[in-house]
């Protein structure tokens, strides 16, 4: 991970997945809103969603242990070293171990979505796990580096953190879409600040940055910030962008939420016709 | 920043809003009590209250980024002075960044009001944000200052993130009086607390204190408590004011509420005392 | 404050205090559940009950503040010696504004009794802010005092703390027993604690006690451990008697209840009868 | 507790206790998703099984503090010796406080099983007390250790007090299975990692861990993570096991529920099969 390219990797996931996330929610909200009460099982579109969303985070955890392990220089499934008495590549080590759980994340999300048994909410508990994960094991890294390196490194933990205890209080507060829409805002403002991240600390061009400049760390803290500000742009225009795509093709009658809402009834697109009426 | 001036005008700032807030949760509070439980659609006259908090925080936000950045000694715009490898000015950026989340945040309110797709809360969360901004960026801000001065700045700390957990908790918990009172007095207190640094770091008159003195560091600990008690006195007294002034116009069936009740039926006035003597 | 005595007059107010709500919690819930589920009106009885309770505090924080005030070495009103440049007793000002804080509570339970205008929760809201001051204040207390001093201290602190969270709480989550016991558990431990703090640091008879020996501090963590159970297993008995003391009166059809029930109707005692197999 | 017998006591205990509470969990979700909406009581099978926990627990706690107290090398009952002025063996008496604990936890399932006078939540919250206890002690035991030594215990501590936040969240949600296998999975982590202490501070073979190499820290952080991967997968097994036996045995309309349907009535074995069907 030690160069630009290991931080644009995570970066571009945690973006993707905030952007997936946050279309995902909002397609969810407006299935609810433009249902009558009484419905609640979800469409099949819906399930095959989840179906993607969990495959692809299994194979993309899968795919990321695998590099670890078998790049050049990584650890080849050896974990300690007898000979020399010493640990063999702990951070490859510890990079898998993050891919893990959201990859055990992936899986609770196929299992939910696959089997009515598994109780709604393990999705999301597994997903605030991954992120608790995820900062738990960069808190134990951050210790010793450079000041400007071990700052910009908490700041990430910041988004980490608060993104986990927003998918943990979804666990017990379901369907709210302000909370659905932060969440997925922390996953962009994450893989941003990776970005960030990796043009601080190996810079494709211009000076090398001061690492124990002063005014660098406040630079920084106030760049985070700025990030924040973007995300939650990004997720308001995204938001937006789909609802509205979504409203002109149902007004068109278009056959576009085929999966959504001819599971009920054929006149479903005259019936919705009529809620969008009702709506305004 | 670095003078009275420079603290008296968030102070009044802050103070303005939390007499506002209070003002306006209790005009919505004796709304919702005075309602018959099946109408649930605000009266023009809240949405114009929303729209001119909304504008404000808009406009303050706005003038207050220009200022700091086009005042003399300001940045001008310049971030980065390539000549000398050096920030532009930090401190008005950072400021700016703090007034361009409450800006936000008046954007919110204006989108919340003016459509009924935003969803509910967003408005609150938006608030909550800028106040975490604002005491993130005080608390990197903090560091390396004499004893009474880091002191005194985390103890608007202390304000600032009690206001902003408050906030974020009002996302959940709607309609509660007692919160959003407790929200509003938060804003009072930081906007009186603005006033006693400008007070205690740059005295009008008499002698400059002693940044290092426990004595004093002790007593500015138990000012704030001293603050925080007459900012419930003073939010108590608000709302009090606020409460019977409505009630005595409402009984004297004069149209003070014509934005309120007209929008029902003709004769609301009738109806508000009938519902009064239920009251009591 | 400075010898056995200080920490024995605030422990017996806070153990009198712990026991007293243990006493009303127990009286409301047998309220609570013995009604049918229409009625919510309060009798008269409780109404009292508040009243004094708001009265004691207020007259016990009048006292309290009174005797810090004009006892021989105090302050007497004076805040700042301009003569010497140094504050006046701080110490006892401090305390003073604790009482403040519980004597501002008084007058939010007298207030909320007196008139339904007062939202529900703001009695709770002030104890908890009463106990956050107490805590807050102490906290700044503590520092640069011998390990033993600053421990017995910092341990006080989380019975302080943790009761002011569990009233914070209350004011959302209302009428849970299991949450208001606990409550009036915290005051009995706090009150139990101020005890040992005396014992500990001005012992009535035997050796001093030395205050950088790090067994002490063991023991003393365990100690904390003994006076919660010794809370716990308190609030138990006197709930218990309370609860079944008011069964067998209330069995044997006697009139210690007339506040309570016949405020109904006259043939209440027969009801309660009913009620009681009922619950069997 | 100073050797691997002295952690593998405790572990073993953790590890039956989380899968106790997994399958005990797993059968009361069980019985509420097979009932009707009406019926609340329940079963005496249940009741039995609290019996069993609650009876379990106190005998646990009363054995421990007896042998902590009269081990060879114990305290014997003698806290404080006068002859040195020093306590007797802290240690033996700061475990017996945590054994209390648990079965104070072990008198509050059996009181609330017993009686309905005892208020629903109590268990847990004494669960969450006892969780605490142990944490509290723990985290003043951890200091002046060498790193890798304290870094191992505080891990054990985020189990501690995760598990003791989980439990008092449940006494306000009740009834939430991801919320009630969570804390199961936090005990079985807990074990798990108590085994894992032995095996690093006193290895039964190999050589002796170097307790200050930074390596060794990274590595344990790691395999915290991969005990809560593996607590994670024992639950979800566990609770897969039980609910599947379950439903295959009233499938078969066996008599393996008599203690939970046959109370109501003789026919439920046919009901059950008609439950099931419509499940699917």
């Amino acid at each position: 991970m030690a160069n630009f390219g290991g931080h644009a990797i995570p970066g571009s996931f945690f973006l993707l997945l905030g952007f997936w996330l946050t279309v995902k929610y909002i397609l969810q909200h407006y299935w609810r809103t433009s249902q009558p009460k009484g419905r609640q099982i979800m469409p099949p579109f819906y399930k095959r969603m989840h179906y993607l969303e969990g495959g692809c985070l299994i194979f993309g955890a899968f795919v990321g242990i695998m590099v670890e392990q078998f790049v050049v220089d990584g650890p080849h499934a050896h974990l300690y070293d007898t000979a020399n008495h010493s640990w063999v590549k702990l951070m490859n080590w510890q990079h898998g171990t993050m891919y893990l759980f959201f990859g055990i994340s992936g899986i609770a999300i196929v299992a939910s979505t696959a089997s009515k048994l598994v109780p709604v909410g393990v999705d999301r508990l597994s997903l605030s796990l991954a992120l608790f994960v995820e900062g738990f094991l960069f808190y134990y890294h951050v210790h010793m580096r450079p000041p400007l390196d071990a700052h910009i490194h908490s700041l990430l933990l910041v988004a980490v953190f608060i993104g986990s205890a927003s998918f943990m209080v979804e666990v017990f507060i379901k369907d709210n879409i302000v909370l659905e829409l932060f969440g997925a805002c922390m996953f962009i403002l994450q893989g941003s600040w990776f970005y960030q991240i990796g043009f601080v600390l190996y810079p494709l061009r211009g000076p090398v940055w001061d690492l124990k400049m002063h005014d660098n760390i406040m630079f920084i803290t106030m760049c985070f910030c700025w990030h924040l500000a973007v995300a939650l742009l990004l997720v308001t225009c995204t938001s937006s962008f789909v609802w509205f795509t979504l409203k002109r093709f149902s007004e068109k009658g278009q056959d576009i939420e085929i999966g959504m809402r001819n599971t009920s009834s054929k006149t479903s697109s005259q019936k919705a016709l009529l809620e969008e009426s009702d709506e305004e």
